[in-house]
């Protein structure tokens, strides 16, 4: 069993970037570092790689691996928790990749692997916006929109391990294909489409002369700049995505009784308390009983971090359970 | 500690009945007997004549009250099943009513209070048609539609106590109001409305002859009846119900990762493997990921005793584990 007082490492996997953290026994981070995936380089250069910002960070917070007592690393995709499996991750390209026997080969410490969602929920969830609370959600909008859920104080996988995906739920029955599930209405990949078809067809917005006429560099913080300086085209179209978001965070809360939901990614870190208050009032519109409009909905605190750190607290629940 | 050969009761509580059965240590009824609510009578009243059903029950079954372990009851409503209180019933018109404290007082023995579609999925998960799976959803469709969730091996309340709402949860969040929920869109009561106003409005159905054109009379049976005798006007309204309810058990299994659902209610029974097919074929194409779709989505088996049945099983769940 892993003493109370040693370190853990917390590994946020992506398809663009590794990043690392080291915490302390006061569950804070010690040290960070971050280094590119090069996820063409196949999976064992991965690993590799994985090792290399490992090394540099446990140098940055002078800690050797032989003190560590665990690593938790989340990867993106669907993964087996209890094996350790990474099953199928796109981005990476990875099909059924054994990547915390791998890990554990190289490092010599337990390993814990999760979905990268899952993990960032247990970050905000034991470290975060999240942590006043026996059950939450955690909801993540960027390129797509992933989800993670505590239950009775515990990550909630489910039968098929596969729980959370609040992404591909339908919250428009009636529409035509592409129009229904979560993920497609109101993703940040699905806001800047309908913002460039809507500038494309002459609809005024200042969002051209921010990007200087290339629409393809629109990002979280433009949108957010957009929205703040009163660019009426970004209000409706974020609007309308914080309409399906609300509605489908009222869902979740009306079938679990939730007492929490942690709202994270790229658009919550630009708008922050603006964005929050529009999925806010949909979700009272929504939510049954009305009692439940007492549920907290509250933005990401950990940001960019909450990988790192619910990876490492979620190797610390795990090894110290056993 | 209750004996676990010692048999339980099972109450039913509706607004129109009280149903009461006993079971034995195999987990089967010996007896049952039901008995009108008479809600009007107040509080005191029906309290009096669940005593009255019970005591007739318990001669049918040849058993003494003082031999009997406990007593389970699914209320209407909703309910605090920690300290056995029906909060709202609106139904019997009850708010905060102590239920638990009231029966116990009169009958001396333990008291289980729960809400009556989690007794009823309760009932289906240990003795019906989800007893061979871990965590499931039941759904029931009738005047309403209501939800219970069981997950890890027991009944999930949420930290508010009123998880499992399916029924408002939002399918068509573009629609207008009272098009947008589940139980809007697919409870008998909107299939026979909207048969009604299509009816009214020249659209040619058997519906008007099978009730000798009071088309008040419609209920499951003639639903299913004219469903059969391939009435394209029933078929075409039964499927677009089938469609909702399909797609919201899809968000339901792909939110939590479920590997059974148990459909339930007067159309399920009324209907059987149709009725479960065109729900299946709408879950099947939006459930995510892809591979859930091997999770079973199966018809009630205990029908109307699955209340009974499950209160008495779940009386016997949490007397047994305290």
């Amino acid at each position: 069993m892993a003493k109370n007082d040693q370190p853990y490492l917390g590994i946020d996997l992506g398809g663009t970037n590794i990043q690392a953290g080291v915490i302390g026994s006061d569950n804070q981070l010690i040290a960070t570092d971050r280094l590119k995936t090069k996820a063409d380089g196949g999976q064992d250069a991965v690993v590799q790689r994985i090792v290399k910002v490992v090394d540099s960070v446990l140098d940055k917070a002078k800690v050797k691996v032989k003190d560590v007592a665990g690593l938790g690393i989340g990867a993106p995709g669907a993964v087996n928790h209890k094996k350790g499996i990474v099953i199928n991750a796109v981005n990476l390209r990875w099909v059924d990749f054994p990547l915390g026997k791998q890990l554990e080969k190289e490092l010599g410490i337990p390993i814990v692997v999760d979905n990268d969602v899952n993990v960032g929920t247990w970050g905000e969830y034991m470290a975060g916006a999240g942590k006043d609370h026996d059950e939450l959600l955690g909801i993540f909008v960027g390129t797509g929109i992933g989800g993670g859920l505590v239950l009775n104080g515990d990550l909630y996988h489910g039968h098929h391990l596969t729980a959370g995906e609040i992404g591909h739920t339908i919250i428009n029955a009636d529409a035509g294909l592409g129009r229904r599930t979560l993920e497609n209405l109101a993703s940040r990949t699905n806001i800047v489409n309908q913002l460039k078809q809507l500038i494309l067809a002459n609809h005024p917005s200042d969002i051209s002369k921010l990007t200087d006429g290339d629409l393809d560099r629109v990002r979280s913080k433009i949108l957010a700049e957009a929205f703040t300086n009163d660019d009426k085209l970004t209000q409706v179209v974020i609007g309308q995505a914080a309409h399906y978001i609300g509605a489908s965070i009222a869902n979740t809360v009306t079938l679990l009784s939730l007492p929490c939901v942690v709202v994270g990614g790229g658009l919550t870190e630009a708008l922050q308390a603006e964005w929050i208050k529009l999925i806010r009032d949909v979700f009272e519109e929504y939510v049954f009983p009305p009692e439940l409009s007492k549920c907290k909905i509250v933005a990401s605190e950990l940001g960019d971090d909450a990988g790192t750190i619910g990876a490492a607290l979620l190797a610390k629940q795990r090894l110290e359970k056993d």
